[in-house]
């Protein structure tokens, strides 16, 4: 077998362009190894983009990845496992409140996490805005954390689907990143591999998330919870609302703050919600029952394993978050009644405030952000505060405002057409 | 500008998926420095392979490869210039007596060459097997030997479309090579960059060429056609046969001896009928006339030129060329008449017999090859001699037998099914 011979296979039409299970096995294999190059691999990632591929090619795919590093086993465990996985927003922090509320009532929460690319936020990059907090764990480190505090949230070892990390940092630069099936193994591959009993997606729908119509973002979801079912996790997704940011705090250590919120019982309402929408959920998958996940943010119990979680990490639960040396206030315009309120342009300029990276390598400000102080639907009077920007340094407000321009309006009534939290749940 | 955004442009679909001049340049620009990476290349090579090119994008393209290297000029010569170029095929030795040909009628022909790969010969392994011929010339070296014998065939400088060298490298490992756009720009960026006045372009159809039906082949042809003229270069295509292989002699060394037999005015009669319509073609976009190519073959001025080009290039035209040290002959199985003698079969098997490479690094046999002793149409008796393998080492035998297996076919009458040796022409 060669590589050429696998990508004319695909290349060549709908259905002669159907790959084998061996042609697969082969291509990532190889290019693991290195036999498969870098030029060869993009031209192929370009044809599946363009002429798609079969559950059982996307199946496929996701074995080999998985096959091609280390899965993680939880069996010695004396309860069972479940994660979360959302594919990116704004102001997304559910996974913050939503780890240890799980883990308080009754499941393990084993979840590898990811760093923001672009102008969606990543749950690492606002965990370590918490002073002393660490992202890299063992096995062995995750396993100790996991029995002292039900959950635990840290980066993925390089021994989990190196098929994946290398073919996700070819695409990133190819213009091969938009495809579904890739994105549902990519995605599937690593959650499998981590070895979780039962998984809920998350798959975000809008202007802020990475499908932009429910249609997309259905078939995504589709396409992983097939994945996860065939693979043996009882998985669900759930279509949720991208439309706006979710809450009112968009950056690291503003999310932080306000998932400590949501812990302590307050917080916003969508935040909330959509975290007890979830953590049922993840619960149902997992087969336990019992107990409330909304009486668990009430009566402290969460804040427990929260604090447990960050303190097993090396952070200081009650450490000072840090704070980002400038503000400026965005006042509303004119008084009337928010009508929209773009997750894009949001995320767009938290980014450029500082709170997300242009590039792999480049550090975060764990400070900057925007912090919301009206919602859409909410009746607003001009000149009230709209939103505070957070900046290191204020000549990035500039280009934070050139973001938002355009992405909010307020208008006598309102409009009635934003997407409802949750759109829609898909099952196996 | 960056070359994600050009991938996406050609990857998105087929209206949006046009690329601006400024894009094409650019990319082409930054691929030749090195700023466009390979595998983002190939990416955007399979997404055009896919999408496809329009005319004006492949005239770009084709014109942005020509500006990444140099342009070469032969307006200080007192004749037109007049090249051919085929898209290659088995047996197709034309070149050897065309480019004497067309010389000692009155035009110069300054032919850059190329080197076999897989199952077809290349010009330059086939010159390569007289004596002392080199085939790297300088520029100025190009000229004198135009000025001493009228036709000169050389390979390129490095310094020729360096673009399109870089990226046919990469295409032949990439899945990308089948592509007309892609293809046309890369044959046509040469040919334009090499400065001749006139082209006529072979388009070979059938088993052993390139293109294997009349539509592709007059679709490679009309876009050729199109961007030779736009260019300014008096360009004329012919679609000719390669169902069956091109003369008797198949192989270095073995298509020298017979492009000489052409030239002393013997010959096969496909090979001679070709080569002088070639001639008439070339000489009429040069725009010269009063010479009879068919009477230059029998009064030896044809033959004059041939040898002049040979010593120029340090030749010996008298030298004795290269034969394989082993023979085996392959019997007609049955009397009646050969109706099928398939050009890739036969193509394949001189490959295996060592006259071509499986790596462009591979050295090439020059005695190797196949003499057919029976061509399409013939009638043939049962063990007579069909045709004589030649080989270095009688090892190869076994496989270029395999390769012949079913590729001839004996009948009681012709079938009448075989292209017509000239199929079309077509001008601008």
């Amino acid at each position: 077998m060669d590589a050429i011979e696998v990508i004319r296979a695909k290349r060549d039409g709908a259905r002669r362009g159907e790959l084998s299970t061996g042609q697969i096995d082969w291509v990532i294999d190889a290019y693991t190894r290195g036999e498969v190059a870098d030029e060869q691999m993009s031209a192929l990632a370009m044809a599946i983009l363009l002429n798609g591929m079969n559950r059982r090619e996307i199946a496929d795919w996701t074995q080999a990845m998985i096959r091609s590093g280390e899965r993680m086993d939880w069996s010695m465990l004396d309860r069972p496992t479940a994660d979360k996985h959302s594919t990116g927003g704004v102001g997304d922090k559910i996974t913050l409140p939503l780890a240890p509320l799980v883990a308080a009532c009754g499941a393990y929460v084993p979840q590898l996490s990811g760093r923001g690319l672009g102008h969606t936020g990543g749950t690492l990059d606002k965990m370590e805005s918490i002073p002393g907090w660490l992202a890299s764990l063992s096995n062995d480190q995750m396993l100790h954390v996991l029995r002292e505090a039900g959950a635990v949230v840290c980066a993925a070892g390089s021994g989990l689907a190196p098929a994946d990390k290398k073919l996700y940092a070819l695409r990133d630069v190819t213009g091969t990143v938009e495809s579904i099936p890739l994105i549902a193994s990519s995605i599937m591959s690593k959650k499998i591999a981590e070895g979780t009993g039962s998984l809920v997606l998350d798959v975000k729908v809008g202007s802020g998330a990475f499908m932009k119509t429910t249609e997309t973002a259905r078939e995504l979801a589709e396409t992983m919870v097939a994945l996860g079912t065939d693979a043996g996790v009882r998985t669900v997704a759930l279509l949720t609302a991208m439309d706006r940011p979710l809450g009112r705090a968009v950056g690291n250590a503003l999310e932080v703050e306000e998932s400590v919120e949501v812990l302590a019982g307050g917080g916003p309402s969508d935040v909330v919600e959509l975290t007890v929408r979830l953590a049922r959920e993840m619960l149902e998958a997992a087969g336990v029952s019992g107990k409330d996940p909304e009486r668990a943010l009430k009566d402290g119990s969460a804040m427990d394993a929260w604090r447990r979680m960050i303190s097993a990490q090396g952070g200081d639960p009650d450490g000072l978050l840090p704070r980002a040396a400038e503000t400026m206030v965005v006042e509303v315009p004119e008084s009337g009644v928010l009508t929209r309120l773009d997750a894009y342009a949001v995320g767009l300029a938290a980014w450029r405030l500082g709170a997300g990276r242009a590039r792999k390598e480049d550090p975060v400000s764990f400070g900057a952000g925007v912090m919301l102080h009206a919602k859409p639907g909410d009746v607003v009077r001009a000149g009230q505060p709209l939103m505070t920007l957070h900046a290191d340094e204020t000549s990035r407000f500039e280009r934070a405002l050139e973001a938002l321009a355009g992405g909010y309006e307020v208008g006598q009534a309102s409009s009635g057409d934003l997407l409802p939290l949750v759109i829609d749940r898909i099952t196996a």
